[in-house]
């Protein structure tokens, strides 16, 4: 069991903050001010097995970090958590650079030749930064087999192969079955399953249901 | 049966071609000469049941235009192939433009904010372009059994309702299952479908094998 920290108090973040206690971690989740009420919230409901803290105080308790920020502030708050806080430990990155301010649908922040996930590793290079998770809606994340048998798929990229292993037995913890957890490479995959947000959310507009996720077929 | 013009004598083209011939249609295939090598070797292997010009001739002749041309270079040859021999035609634009300039791998000239489909719409306001069959190796767009029993998914959008549902029926004729022919709605849609290369890249590049496609399960 490890300590974690979970940054981010939005669906994301309550989901795996959840699952993490539910699998006996101990979790602090972080937000930008100590009194947050959706963290309030959070730790209310998990009867005093969650922490609470800022991004610094969640950053420093944590070996293990998921960033579950909105991804057009996760720079901010990765910064805010303080690099010396980062160093050396596994950043989980599940955030996508949705940039909702010019209307519906949004597009990305960061694209095409670059991603969120490369900006993070270039700004903290002594921490090891994994995407994963971020082509699905989080009640997947946490529990693939809610749809077909959970037998569907999920990406990880980084530069650090130990730090990859990590992130998938943390996945295979989740319920992801072993051979449904693609090692894309390096960080520069990340504009890949990043760039994937586009096509999911036509797929969520012509569908109306949340609550899928790509199987690959070969 | 059609009158159909496939644009573009590569590994698209050729797929296309060859499988519209097979289906009974009437195929001219163009290219930017009208003596390209490549050309007359499709012509040749089909034996008189194809007919061959330029990108204009191609134009003239199909009912149907098959966008097969390499992504970069599609707004040129359609424009070579003339704004009058197109309006009123459905487009079904099969093109990602892939900018290999940078190297390996590729980015995308448009992306994010934009797309081909959107932009070849923009340039001919009379046709009607659906995007389509982006999404995968060409062996699989004209032969989904080929894998999985032909139980995955494909794509179209565009703004013309009555123009997807022929494309639709086109699909179905190559093998695809109605329900698994998302219309993800207008053309802007055709962001996400050209978005989502970079990830099959990817996913290309960690299990070698291109023979592959996404399955949406829910």
């Amino acid at each position: 069991m490890n300590k974690i920290a979970v940054l981010g108090t939005g669906n994301v973040g309550d989901a795996i903050g959840s699952k993490l206690i539910e699998l006996g971690h101990s979790v602090m989740i972080g937000s930008r001010t100590s009194n947050h009420e959706k963290m309030q919230a959070f730790v209310a409901k998990h009867h005093g097995k969650a922490n609470a803290g800022t991004f610094e105080d969640a950053a420093s308790f944590g070996e293990i970090i998921f960033n579950c920020t909105a991804g057009v502030a996760s720079l901010d708050a990765l910064k805010m958590a303080g690099e010396s806080n980062l160093d050396g430990k596994i950043i989980i990155d599940l955030a996508n650079p949705l940039d909702f301010s010019k209307g519906m649908p949004p597009s990305l922040s960061i694209a095409n030749t670059n991603s969120l996930g490369e900006e993070i590793q270039k700004a903290f290079p002594k921490a090891k930064v994994v995407k994963a998770l971020n082509t699905m809606w989080c009640g997947l994340m946490i529990n693939p087999s809610l749809i077909h048998g959970g037998d569907h798929h999920t990406f990880v990229c980084g530069n650090d192969t130990e730090a990859k292993l990590t992130v998938n037995e943390i996945l295979q913890s989740f319920g992801w079955i072993a051979e449904n957890i693609i090692d894309l490479g390096d960080i520069t995959k990340a504009r890949g399953t990043e760039m994937y947000l586009p096509l999911w959310l036509s797929i969520y507009g012509a569908t109306n249901n949340g609550a899928f996720n790509m199987k690959i077929v070969k």
